[in-house]
């Protein structure tokens, strides 16, 4: 579902980890963090902090890779890499 | 197989496509892509380059993410998050 979606910016890796808690502790079962272009090391430390040190019942079920057509603000349209983990229990 | 192996380091993208491309051009069907921290994001590009505009008959066969303990010149040791990325043709 839509709302399990967290995306991932340039917020420092812990206020992530916090979202994920948070959505967790509040009866759902599944979350997705999603990220792009230089943003996806961030996720992937975001997936391991949370699930080696914060929540050890959860599990990555699922992690897809692919490429957006962003658009800059001149117009000029580009490729942008993205990562999608999601997590369970 | 070790020899499928490609770690990325801080070299430019299209570096790494190159030695899969050499890979796969000397009788492989499969290559590995891993790195770790801030390469992550240079390896999932990597990926998609490689897929989108060089390989077309490359697929991604697996991802998995994972966290490795590094120990730095002082003896400390960290955890760092790292990506394996396979593409099979």
């Amino acid at each position: 579902m839509e709302n399990d979606i967290i995306f991932v910016g340039k917020k420092p890796v812990m206020s992530y980890v916090m979202a994920i808690l948070t959505h967790m502790n509040s009866g759902n079962n599944k979350v997705i963090i999603k990220a792009r272009g230089s943003a996806i090391s961030t996720a992937v430390d975001i997936s391991q902090v949370t699930i080696h040190k914060f929540m050890k019942d959860l599990k990555l079920s699922n992690v897809e890779l692919g490429t957006e057509e962003l658009e800059d603000k001149d117009g000029k349209k580009r490729n942008v890499s993205f990562i999608s983990i999601e997590m369970m229990r």
